[in-house]
């Protein structure tokens, strides 16, 4: 098993309880509540007491599962344990969001009355004087340099399509989370409740004065394409629509990545994507910029290709206009034989073994569908791949969280292809031996990918 | 003096610098320092030694000042003493809001993969599945429920008029700190950058699913009204407007406390507002509901009255209908003659010991205009009031964090003139022996109003 296949095995599991057990007097059923968990499918993440005072003893048990019938499975039997009794199983993902991801605070205290006087009136007149004077002084005098807008309409809420955006606000939160734990930005959830592409479009116009980027998140194509690019053009700050270019950022670094780890050379690289939405246009206009070879998109009617007049609209003939130079038609098969280089931004299960064997010699393949990939790096492999990957490796919380902050820190107005290669760049220098991507939890792999993206955005400092 | 009138005199000084010193070795020039601090009119806050380690002693000493040539001549008078190097001298003012006031954080540490993997994917598809299925949910998974919108358009910011939303966005900063450091609520500045109340309706409907109440602040009458009443009428959140009904309800508070203080009744009151915008318009309408006597409101035209044309609008007009039941045209002198209260929402020093002389016996006088009042809490008292005070005694930060904490927690649907009524009379409770307002600083007064304000909304807890 590489390395990269064992990373698969460890993100397998997608529900994760604690389970909080108590031993009866006497006995010692530790092992068997192990072997229960592992007998059911479940896997212990962590196990630790919890409670000492007095009998019982109490464990606390991070179980590992794969659905939440497993789940149960496992907490039954535990159950099921002479001497063992279950003391309650949450889901850790519920608890963690339970009052919310993120919240607003005050970044000091207010202790006396003075402080009262100097953070509100009469002393706050003065900052807003001086900010009316020069309204530059914001950047140093609130907090809008820091911060960035996370605007959704939920209409594409991860892999669960449109359910709306109070149901997508724990994900806008959780975004936010990582956006202060990773790079210290205050990211602010803002729910759009419109279909209207010019309404959403309306509504952040009003807005953008309270803040120093927008990160665009979980709206459906195609509205998403002139959403982000119409506030961009509109706009004196950056607006970056994560699903396209943050995805697009994070394929690149692992496209450098794979290349670095094999020896094969960009401009050598065809390229097949499945998905023609705002991710696979995203990938291709950036491997594109950074020199890749040819490009098939594939969506469920085919090739993009000119001609084709199922299923299209204008930024699909666009498209089917700047990619696929010899013209292919057919299916996502045919689109990947003898290509370098699999990118799959659609549905699940859609690529075969026998498909990836069509590729050119030990292809890469980066399968990122989610939940479910097009084909799991273990099939990947086992029919050939040089490289292979899925959503799990190749998580865009890599990339925005250090693309705003250099953005932010050099008061750039836009975030540029130039930019995104920077992140992407660095990004690649970033990963361990052995590994596809850098190491999340490494604050230095932040902090590189905004050092770049900084100068990228032409100042070293702000 | 009174307690009041040293309160008066404690907040008097709006200019606050910490000037940081150095005295020389061998010299022992304190003394001399606070005494051209003294001398120049300013006044020393606190003195406190900053480093020992080797000589020179430094000293960081906070400074009050009246205005910022009283601070310069300050500086410059402690630079004058012998053996004293001045460091720096800074506005606490502007210190405190540098990198702005607030901030959004997350609510937990992401340490580990398997954290992120909870508060994002996949973790975090669970969370939003199961506020899809019951929306309800997201009071209890997100942070919606603690989370209120500082909506501004900046066109009222404090006395500063219409300076826009990015040069009053210290003051929605500040009201976010006050919110969570006095109620834990997570308070979101919202800039919408329109004149027209029509599109700032739009954009808060548009925007309220991710808000659990609204703060409309600083946002110029008659607009105010209007977007205040459309959206509480639209939302099924409480809408309240700061400017309106917090000034309200410190004022009432701050006539129940005074009631207690001086045996007077509410019915035999009647009262005089000078001011008839967002503030007197409110404070008219929540006295009447409490129960006062006959109110004569006046602007910079004279009375509201029936029968006016001069500088009327739809608002004032319907005013005129409900107030001044002797229909009294005239002056400001001609409204406070013989009545027992006076309210002061206007301009500076509009108000002369004569006009205190001709009101009903012992009367009160809240001359609240900032940041200079009607007239002087001093000057009142010198006239013969029994009870007087300016707009630093009556501060509305002593009501809102604990209206919102409540209307919150009981999830209301709006903010009633009974939960106003309510917060009033638990301030006028909370106050201590001898003062007119309860103390800011203690957590139990606003713990105070959030209980009354939940129980006045028909429940008892969450």
């Amino acid at each position: 098993m590489t390395t990269s296949q064992g990373l698969q095995d460890r993100f397998e599991r997608n529900v994760v309880f604690e389970v909080r057990v108590a031993l009866a007097d006497g006995a010692d059923p530790l092992a068997a509540v192990v072997s229960a968990v592992r007998d059911s499918g479940a896997r212990v993440g962590r196990m630790e007491l919890a409670g000492t005072d007095s009998p019982p003893l109490i464990y606390a048990i991070q179980v590992y599962a794969a659905d939440d019938e497993q789940m149960d499975a496992a907490v039954e039997a535990v159950s099921a344990v002479e001497g063992v009794e279950v003391l309650h199983a949450v889901d850790l993902a519920m608890e963690s969001h339970r009052g919310g991801a993120c919240e607003l605070r005050s970044r000091s205290p207010i202790r006396s009355n003075t402080d009262l006087r100097i953070v509100y009136t009469p002393g706050v007149a003065r900052v807003c004087k001086a900010v009316q004077a020069d309204p530059s002084k914001a950047r140093d005098f609130t907090n809008v340099a820091n911060k960035v807008a996370i605007a959704t309409n939920g209409t594409a809420i991860l892999g669960l399509g449109d359910i709306g955006p109070l149901a997508g606000l724990p994900v806008m939160e959780g975004k936010a989370a990582i956006f202060w734990e990773f790079a210290g930005v205050s990211a602010e959830p803002v729910l759009v409740d419109t279909y209207d592409a010019d309404e959403f479009i309306f509504v952040m116009e009003k807005l953008a004065a309270g803040f120093g980027a927008i990160q665009i998140e979980d709206v459906k194509a195609p509205e998403c394409f002139r959403i982000t690019r119409e506030l961009d053009r509109r706009l004196k700050i950056p607006v970056f629509h994560d699903d396209q270019h943050g995805t697009a950022t994070i394929v690149l670094a692992g496209v450098y990545s794979a290349l670095k780890k094999t020896g094969k050379r960009m401009s050598d690289l065809t390229v097949a994507i499945s998905g023609a939405g705002a991710a696979g246009t995203a990938i291709a206009d950036l491997l594109t910029a950074a020199g890749a070879g040819d490009i098939v998109l594939c969506d469920s009617a085919g090739t993009l290709h000119r001609g084709r007049t199922e299923n299209m609209n204008p930024e699909k003939q666009a498209l089917a206009e700047r990619t696929n130079a010899d013209n292919i038609s057919g299916s996502l098969a045919d689109a990947m034989a003898g290509r370098g280089l699999f990118i799959g931004v659609s549905q699940p299960n859609l690529v075969s073994q026998d498909m990836v064997r069509s590729m050119a010699p030990d292809p890469l393949v980066f399968a990122l569908a989610n939940p479910v990939s097009e084909i799991t790096p273990a099939q990947a492999y086992q029919a050939g791949a040089s490289v292979a990957a899925d959503g799990r490796m190749m998580n865009n919380a890599l990339a925005y969280p250090g693309i705003f902050r250099g953005a932010l820190d050099a008061a750039a107005e836009c975030i540029t292809m130039e930019m995104m290669m920077a992140a992407a760049d660095a990004l690649a220098l970033a990963v361990p031996e052995g590994e596809l991507m850098p190491e999340m939890m490494d604050p230095q792999t932040h902090r590189a990918v905004a050092d770049a993206v900084r100068t990228a955005a032409g100042h070293t400092s702000k």
